[in-house]
């Protein structure tokens, strides 16, 4: 042991640099995005971490996941994986950042990585409602943290809101515009064009996958409000326990109805307490008037409407998607951890 | 020592029960609704914080102060103290909740609670403001816990939403109705009212103190936009540096002007960067087009649009003050104390 160290003072010892490694897995869309804020932003977010816990602390991506295949222009050459494991047996690797998408292997993945007692970030609502709760018990059993604030309405603080700001509060109900490829087709319609048009223009645009069923039919809207409903009951209701509808049921009559009555068509996510005080959950096009606040969400923003007890009312919109907007919320979850880790 | 307890396995410390003791400085309007919420949702807290931290964590208000001569009439006689010397020398009570209101005592109470070493929360936006930051620095120097997220936007998330959700991103700007009563009147007048009816209705409703100049000549929305530049840049400004003008100064010409515009007049408070990188500051009102994010936030809701570098923009809308509303947030400060107090 070097005596110096042995002689730090109390301050000395808090301003001695610290590294949280971070082990990203995939680099698209949200990975890329998580990249560029970590990187860029390295000297804010330090600065920041230190004024909450008096510490200096670093965050570091040291090592990428991508596919053999795969040679993101971005991406160090000297942080580029292939093979999960190097991550996996990387001891000083400290949180996981799963960005694959899909159920599997991210879901393995992320197991995995909890039982090597790493924390856990993601953006994957699919895997996280799939798995009805199991990822949290994992967390808990390896006592690790496992965040996912960008599951669910991108960039909205969403999660961190009902979690934390209203954990004293009765939820009553969630409504909410949870998928944007869905309300990019629908603000479309609203603003004169066939269903079939806007279809094919948010196509063109990049806004839905080469299979746009989960987005189109509800699915991605159903995990997300899945994930709102077991932060607000503790439960994840089960899939055959939300009523589901896509879009592609609203016919050029419904849209005809509805502009003539001044409404607009949205993809309502509902998760509503019944008489009983059991949670009722619900995804289908319903046709909205304009004093209804999500009546004016447009595009590809997301709006969440919470009612409850005591704060009775609270709304919040913001980009549901997108590479830099979804990456805000990975990175507040990344930075969460290691603040967490330090407060100690 | 007791031999049993030497021979607790960990999951056996963890379930043993941890009591919090909170001081309430204050039974009024929003004090006697942190009394309701605390004393009310108590097994949902404790169910709550169980699942966030794994230990058994109850919080319990053990002593309320109140003026010799205040008597309020739901407050259990056992709790009642007349001197804050009661609390503030009562080591078993860990945190403090100023809801006093008001720059001193308030301050001075803050100051010594932090001190002895009690962690403090507040709604106070005059005392936070015009502390310019020496409230923050006295809680470095003592090491414990300040929050103040009830202070601006009431019940709504925004500091935590800004000093966590977007601890990574770069805030461009603040835009925000922070001021409930003016937004009560203003709305009044959007629906036909003149400035005077409105101002009556209000006054007649509650929504105005006897000296209605904080709210009507801006300086409550100065003191948040204070704390929100705060927090954004981790300065305070200076009050003389934030240009302010109440909506007394409103002419009947303007409002009919605005009417015939399609117009809303809003206090609207301005965070924005220049140029230079600089934020610069105002409170004022403006016209504003049926199309800008606040146009639509009516009475005594507050909303707050953030722009920033990542997430793009964020909007949030709840209530602004009221009881129950305010006491959301306040108890959301107590339990995240309660929860980084157990992190370790």
């Amino acid at each position: 042991m070097d005596m110096k160290n042995v002689e730090l003072n109390k301050q000395e010892i808090q301003e001695l640099p610290q590294v949280i490694k971070v082990g990203l897995l995939g680099f698209g869309t949200i990975g890329s995005g998580v990249f560029t804020v970590l990187n860029n932003e390295r000297e804010l977010i330090t600065r920041r971490l230190y004024k909450a816990i008096g510490r200096h602390v670093e965050i570091q991506i040291t090592k990428v996941l991508v596919l053999p295949d795969e040679y993101p222009p971005g991406l160090p050459t000297e942080l580029r994986v292939t093979d999960y494991n190097e991550i996996l047996n990387d001891a000083s690797i400290d949180i996981v950042v799963e960005l694959i998408g899909g159920l599997n292997p991210a879901t393995n993945f992320m197991i995995q990585a909890m039982e090597k007692g790493k924390h856990v970030v993601t953006a994957n609502k699919y895997a996280i409602f799939t798995a009805q709760g199991a990822l949290e018990a994992k967390a808990d059993e390896t006592d690790v943290h496992l965040r996912y604030e960008a599951a669910v309405g991108g960039a909205i603080p969403i999660l961190r809101s009902i979690n934390e700001g209203l954990i004293g509060d009765q939820i009553e109900s969630v409504v909410g515009i949870l998928n944007g490829s869905t309300n990019y087709i629908l603000t479309g319609v609203k603003n004169g064009k066939t269903l079939e048009e806007a279809l094919a223009e948010a196509k063109q645009n990049g806004y839905l996958e080469a299979d746009p069923s989960a987005d189109l039919e509800g699915y991605d809207a159903m995990h997300k409000l899945g994930i709102l409903g077991y932060l607000i009951t503790g439960q994840y209701p089960a899939a055959s326990s939300i009523e589901r509808e896509g879009i592609e049921k609203i016919t050029a009559e419904d849209i005809e109805n509805a502009k003539l009555n001044g409404q607009a068509y949205k993809l309502v996510a509902r998760a509503t307490k019944n008489a009983d005080g059991e949670f009722t959950y619900s995804v289908k096009p319903e046709a909205l008037n304009p004093d209804h606040p999500l009546y004016h969400t447009e595009g590809v923003l997301n709006t969440i409407l919470i009612t409850s007890k005591y704060a009775k009312e609270l709304v919040f919109t913001g980009y549901g998607a997108g590479s830099l907007e979804t990456a805000t919320a990975v990175t507040g979850d990344i930075v969460s951890i290691a603040r967490d880790l330090h407060i100690c």
